[in-house]
């Protein structure tokens, strides 16, 4: 018995089917003038995506996470002050890996459910090397703002974690000078997890450490097989299957056209907090600043979340995700990123959840 | 126009079918208790492939580099002697990532296409933290032996590089007291690239580092969600339908039976040496240390040996690789690895080298 979940959870969301189509094309050594070039339009691709003119751009060989380490293990030195913003799992996360390249970690904290004042960012430190932020906070919901840090952050680089925003929601790596953004496939991407599109500025680029703390994400030597016109130099083996999926991903994504894929994120996100909220549910984070891709709500009084999430699975198979941290069994998290954005997914949670809960 | 290439260079090789095919399994959330079924049983088929009863046997969300990466980064602090065989282009990249971990290397040289004495790395240094060798050298083709290793090793943790080794030739991690193994799928387990699969013994789980200096490859978080009968806590999201792809593969393997697989790379291998001899050719590696499933032959004299790699591309759909480092335009590699390592595809590139440079 193979299971068909419609995924609704914070992440794997559905691929799109040309993407699985993809996956069965016959596979090519990393080296052969075909591959090159399909991965060539691949970080083109990427690059139409992310809003980005930068020319390292490219699918990192693991999933979100290993796009958040290697744009940090590239950029930081022993005692560089890193400016990080909480407010959630994913900013928690960045302090962590910094701290594991001995940064000087200088944390501003919001609630969770809120979201961060840029100027709280700007003013943390007077000359912080890097100021970082997630994005679109997966463990709540919350959409950070990304653009007033462009003005005001001086000779600091900016790192952005896009895991769950590019695709779904308004990226723009140029106008909002983004020197350091990663994301990963499994979001509104559409493609399964197990790579990291990142995308990094030529500024950032100058201030790569000699020699980087991680050999297997050394941006230096593996810009030298990526990079179109590059020695082509072998580094790794690319996942050679996986950048077909992207490839793939990426080419639904765009026939659909970008702001498109915005706007039913932006609809499918606004049917679904509308229809809980019209049951009577509260949702969790701020007003103005919630992802339509990942809602986050309260589970209702009496309500045994984890045998609603349970249900979901065996009656409708359908995944949600629960909570994290301190809100663990009290929110769930329901997720319409990629291919699950759609109108009808949302009819469906909306019906099973008024059947259990309701 | 899509390729269908034969590959015969020295990684990737071509998948099994089988592979493919479940490639197309519907994508299903990394805590569905159905996909956690599915690691636990790629996890046994690991322990199966690799001779292995250690319970924190599972696939690294990254490639064979990644493998290698996560074996150093969880056992090495700052000062550890490492002693590191080297013979060819992964022995110099093991040294590589100790250095990043701070470690003191001790390198332990043999001439490519040479293999290491065993007995050199045991008296290489009086009190090393950690031993580290490659079993089979991609890059040259040649054997290093392992098992007169398990017995000198004293209080030293022994790491071995079964990148290119693991399903295609004799591997035994219990019995030959391998600490830390890592290797790829792309080789003999006949799997596209993308994953690479360790087997930590619990003594180097014992000394794992306090905090890891990679935030992604650390071991000690990782194996609460990867081992069996752990918490399943989310660390990073596996890669999902990559994860399909191995247990799979691993499933094809061990239907044929691991030392019947063993058995049809040597046959392979075999044929092919003697063919290319038969055909006044020289092989590079070292008689009775060759691998059958990485041939490397010398280049005949007068030959331009990358117009020859472009025509089996261009004329057979075939590729094969080249030297690397000194040896590059001097040999050729040819790799007969997993689902390639059969009898068709040796007499298919015996005849067209005949063609080509006979």
């Amino acid at each position: 018995m193979v299971s068909d979940r419609i995924l609704m959870g914070p992440g794997p969301g559905n691929p799109y089917p040309e993407v699985i189509s993809a996956f069965t094309r016959p596979v090519l050594g990393h080296l052969d003038p075909e591959f090159l070039e399909l991965l060539d339009e691949t970080n083109d691709r990427l690059r139409e995506v992310w809003k980005s003119s930068h020319p390292l751009t490219f699918p990192v060989s693991g999933t979100g996470s290993a796009g958040m380490e290697a744009c940090l293990v590239n950029v930081v030195s022993s005692g560089d002050v890193v400016v990080v913003g909480v407010n959630g799992v994913f900013g928690a996360r960045l302090c962590d890996v910094a701290e594991r390249c001995d940064a000087h970690v200088v944390r501003v904290d919001a609630p969770w459910g809120s979201p961060i004042d840029p100027q709280r960012l700007l003013e943390a430190h007077p000359r912080p090397a890097v100021i970082a932020v997630v994005h679109a906070e997966t463990s709540t919901g919350v959409r950070n703002e990304i653009a007033p840090l462009a003005e005001g952050k001086g000779d600091a680089l900016l790192l952005v974690d896009c895991v769950t925003s590019l695709g779904g929601i308004e990226v723009r790596i140029d106008d909002w000078a983004v020197d350091l953004a990663y994301s990963g496939t499994q979001k509104c991407l559409g493609v399964p997890p197990g790579l990291s599109p990142v995308s990094v500025s030529p500024r950032a680029v100058e201030r790569f450490v000699e020699r980087s703390r991680s050999w297997y994400l050394d941006m230096r030597m593996i810009s030298a097989y990526v990079e179109a016109g590059a020695a082509r130099s072998y580094h790794h083996t690319a996942p050679i299957s996986m950048i077909y999926g992207l490839h793939a991903g990426l080419g639904a994504l765009l026939d659909e056209g970008l702001e498109n894929s915005w706007a039913r994120h932006a609809q499918a996100g606004r049917r679904l907090q509308d229809g809980l909220v019209a049951m009577g549910m509260e949702l969790f984070a701020a007003e103005g600043h919630r992802l339509p891709e990942l809602t986050t709500v309260w589970v209702p009084d009496g309500v045994d979340e984890a045998k609603v999430r349970r249900e979901l699975l065996d009656r409708w198979s359908i995944e949600i995700g629960g909570g994290l941290g301190e809100f663990a069994g009290r929110v769930w998290r329901i997720g319409l990123m990629g291919h699950t954005a759609r109108e009808r997914n949302v009819d469906l949670i909306l019906s099973a959840l008024t059947e259990l809960v309701g």
